[in-house]
């Protein structure tokens, strides 16, 4: 939700003149990925949305990033595709940022999905996933299990002061993942933020996704886990079961789960709450009391965790 | 630079089936005005500003604004035209805010007038003005010099915090304002916030003008001031005369000026500066240390002010 580089007009023309999209027609910063700046872009050629990466987005992983986005879109996956600029290269350099210019993907986002919208968004996921197959970029999920507790030590006492006693249990809970974490579940390249702010539908029919700046190689069914934590839980806190299952019916008309995967999901489920939780933590706790963008409040997976540590029933108890 | 009010989806649904625009295909918020939240909106039919006037804004002159600025479209000036919605009126209520769709305008504004962009920037002013005769609309300028002395009062300390001696030498201005301050000039319907962000140019042609909400009825050349003086300075604080000379010369081939107005024409740039230092200085003073929006700095024309106690030579000798 913000707009961190402010580019002129000078520099946007200097900008595009690597570019084969003739002259700029409109420009303007929208609300649009909370890591980035984010342009809305029309040349004479079309609608663009032009992209700065700040500081959290390592350059080393935008080769990555926009490589799976031009993988997916390649296979029919409704997915921005960069734009090429005349040598051919995805990247250029922006203000001393690396920079790129994707195509705009129309679509709308849903603040409050309905359970048709939680199918349509499985149904999308599952697209990506049989779309992202083949792709030889590789990433590792520096977010995934194995760095959480690394990144937990230092944020004991900050958790202390949420929620005192909250430090032993998520203790707890990263000392389960260390030993229980699923292994050997199919894996391919995952978006890994497939929240409903980056996934837009015509109606209730699934549209695209967006910012794939987290994306990684994991477990594909880690992917539905993240996405069942972001769609489906309710404003107060409570797991929607109908939305969940909806939500993994839609995944599944598209790419079935394995006994293996079904049988993982609700601990990958409590471990993603955790990937959540712990990166809140770190913001809350790391953004200056008068910065631009709020951080997001860590406590909203907390009550996701306490969740998780009841267990999920995702699946009829015949199946 | 800011968007206050946030949007779901089914609020978006809701507020469109007042209109005849067809189903949303794309809702972004975008990084356009400081008082409103704005968001471009494309439907089945076309793209669309939609924007939700915040507090600041008063709900009795939005009449007068949307009005005025369907005057100038119906009159050939390049401004966006409002959205009736099916019961032919230009305002709704979204979120319990008053709410307006008006068509989108392309263009780009720049960052750094060029004295080219200076000269086209003042022929759209005299565009705007001539096309604005006629308007019915009738809004007095709340934040015109018989308000300043006002305005000043509560915010002496404020000032003296900002420079020492400051209080004093502002109350001076006032008072020479008070006693001099030009009457009897031409007036109509101004913009009143001219500024380089709220103008669109095609390369350096003058494409249109955006952000009609300080429109009000004064002088025309005080328009003129509002505008050297967002347009004519350096970054260092000099007074670029070239750009200015040329900004005027551009207004005239359509309207030239009396020599009244010629002459009124630096005390005009005078006042106009001290009206900016002094919403500067309120909303310096009255932004909270957390806000999402960042206060523009009052010292900018604090230093805009020091230069016209010197006077302008906006014309040469012989004129």
């Amino acid at each position: 939700m913000a707009v961190y580089t402010d580019i002129t007009d000078a520099e946007l023309e200097a900008f595009l003149a690597a570019y084969d999209l003739g002259a700029p027609v409109s420009f303007k910063g929208i609300a649009e990925g909370v890591e980035n700046s984010n342009f809305l872009l029309e040349t004479e050629r079309g609608r663009y949305i032009l992209t700065v990466f700040e500081k959290r987005v390592k350059a080393d992983d935008l080769p990555y990033f926009l490589g799976l986005m031009r993988h997916l879109a390649d296979r029919g996956f409704p997915s921005a595709t960069p734009v090429k600029d005349r040598k051919g290269r995805d990247l250029q350099t922006l203000r001393a940022k690396p920079a790129a210019i994707v195509e705009f993907l129309p679509g709308l986002s849903v603040r409050k999905p309905s359970v048709a919208h939680c199918r349509a968004a499985g149904e999308g996921l599952a697209r990506l996933h049989l779309a992202s197959e083949g792709f030889s970029g590789r990433r590792g999920n520096d977010l995934g299990q194995p760095h959480w507790a690394a990144v937990f030590a230092p944020l004991r006492k900050q958790a202390e002061a949420l929620k005192p006693g909250l430090s032993a249990t998520i203790e707890k809970d990263l000392a389960s993942f260390a030993l229980s974490w699923p292994r050997g579940l199919p894996t391919g390249a995952i978006h890994a933020d497939f929240f409903p702010d980056n996934v837009f539908f015509h109606g209730d029919q699934f549209a695209g996704a967006i910012d794939f700046y987290f994306a990684c190689d994991d477990a594909l069914a880690y992917d539905i886990a993240v996405t069942l934590n972001a769609w489906c839980f309710e404003a107060d806190g409570m797991f929607n079961a109908t939305a969940a299952r909806a939500m993994i019916a839609g995944y599944e008309t598209l790419r079935p789960l394995s006994p293996a995967e079904k049988a993982a999901l609700p601990l990958l489920a409590h471990g993603a709450a955790m990937r959540f939780f712990l990166t809140r933590l770190h913001d809350w706790d790391a953004t200056p009391k008068d910065a631009l963008v709020r951080p997001k409040d860590p406590m909203e997976y907390e009550r996701k965790l306490a969740v998780h540590r009841e267990g999920l029933h995702l699946f009829s108890e015949r199946a």
